[in-house]
């Protein structure tokens, strides 16, 4: 099961992903054809704090369309939102979380060494874009732009203190962030909060996977192209803090709620890691893909848009 | 102009202080009976995305109330929650912004230099409590709770790239956080996010000063007092950045939102600070007070909670 949040004659909608990821079935107006209800909420967040109940309905709602099928509309012919376009608290991210990205940072990291507890850090509502969309390149003050592909979890279950065993009944699903960092900013105001928060540095999408349909999410091939070339290539399976235990750390002082977006830290190849260092550039296209998910691609704004 | 957001019989409401600072007018009840309108949103975040109309509104309200009293209700009659109960983001804070305090915490930071750039970080909304609730006290995981006497700014206009001639424009009042802080948390994992961010680390209030009434927010006299001992005293001239600046660099990246809230640092008396350090124990009570402001008080609870 894939949900997308999408814009139809400039209203936002939520839609499922038919079987071959081409076409968008409108919740909604599905289930008022299909199951004759108007019960899942017609947004991301409101769909998340429905619980379990929504998921056996949007379940219902794909069994009753492929045996009878409503109309459809075609991805290309809606503009895909990210998945929650506007989060009702900040992004949670894990920092240096996979030790081949440790290496290659470490000159730049006030503490080198491989972290024993999972640093954690935001990224404002502000920051998210959807797919296609495009990153700000702030020019007059930014000189080192750089990517970051990243496993997403999605909350679907409220809870404080969640021991890693049943961490995942707390997870609704995935999908991708692209961690966009002013490495300058990042590291000349203390905290990286402010480098990883400019409005547009969350491209986030294309859509949300379930997680019945992703077996084991420490085991997908990660990866990231700019402009075509390969710069990031691993696999979720080399984090060193996995998410039971990122879910585990955060819930022990957070409470967690439906909606909340994990970030999981990313793989080694960031711009930043290369000698000399490759910071995006105006017009770079990134494709971040992830196995079982999708490919999320944004592209560096021309020109400064004010 | 002071506002609250209180809770009667279960509801949640706001209201104006009276000129005494005793009673509450309640705002939507009172706009019925003394304007015969009913525009002014009853939520401190839909007040705030109102901009100046409302503000122009409550001031007729105020007017019309002394002319005319309608029925009060006594601050010791109804809860006062934080003034904004549930942030739609994360708070910003800013970290070391009183030299002094840098002085005294030097030996814990990476880098203990005066900092050339604001040091920006955040404190997730499930921080956020009201006076007088208990602030949790971690016990298990926890042994080095700290208290942090903050003047807050509210926002109420959104903006970006502000400039520091025109910051105030963007500024609607004043309000007092503890940033609560346990110090083990905050620096074992790397960034300070997650000691900040534990639930109940926000406490907030008594209520927001419109900015009319504050003619020099750098020119305020802030205190702590941990069980009536002084710990904290200073003045907000102190600031290393102050307020314009600290919007003129926030705002030069992320998008400001009305409802948005900014914890301009805390002056040297922290726990932390002392030697042997004077961290916070269960029962502690904490009166926090800002000139022109009010007093926050609120107490670390006794036993833990689960």
């Amino acid at each position: 099961m894939k949900l997308v949040t999408y814009k139809e004659n400039s209203l936002t909608h939520v839609g499922l992903l038919t079987a071959d990821d081409k076409k968008i079935i409108p919740v909604t107006e599905a289930e008022k054809t299909l199951l004759g209800t108007a019960l899942i909420p017609d947004t991301m967040i409101g769909l998340l704090n429905g619980g379990e109940q929504m998921i056996s309905l949007l379940q219902e709602l794909q069994e009753k369309f492929v045996a009878n099928p409503s109309r459809t509309l075609e991805l290309e012919a809606v503009q895909l939102l990210a998945p929650i376009p506007r989060p009702s608290k900040n992004i949670f991210c894990v920092g240096v979380n996979y030790r081949e990205h440790l290496s290659e940072v470490e000159d730049v990291l006030d503490n080198p060494n491989i972290p024993k507890f999972p640093v954690v850090f935001s990224k404002a509502p502000t920051t998210v874009i959807g797919p296609h969309t495009m990153v700000k390149r702030y020019a007059n003050i930014v000189s080192q732009l750089d990517y970051e592909v990243e496993l997403a979890v999605i909350i679907g279950k409220k809870g404080s203190e969640i021991k890693k065993e049943v961490a995942y009944d707390h997870v609704f699903g995935y999908t991708i962030i692209n961690d966009i960092s002013a490495r300058d900013l990042q590291f000349r105001h203390g905290q990286w909060f402010l480098g990883k928060s400019c409005d547009t540095f969350a491209p986030m999408g294309p859509w949300i996977v379930h997680k019945s349909k992703i077996s084991n999410p420490q085991e997908l091939e990660i990866e990231c192209r700019i402009n075509g070339e390969l710069r990031q290539l691993n696999n979720t399976k080399n984090m060193i803090f996995d998410i039971p235990t990122i879910i585990e750390t955060i819930s022990s002082v957070i409470t967690l709620e439906p909606g909340d977006i994990i970030a999981t830290g990313t793989p080694s190849g960031v711009g930043l890691g290369f000698n000399p260092p490759k910071f995006l550039q105006s017009g770079d296209i990134m494709e971040l893909r992830i196995e079982k998910i999708g490919v999320l691609t944004n592209i560096v704004e021309e020109k400064e848009s004010s």
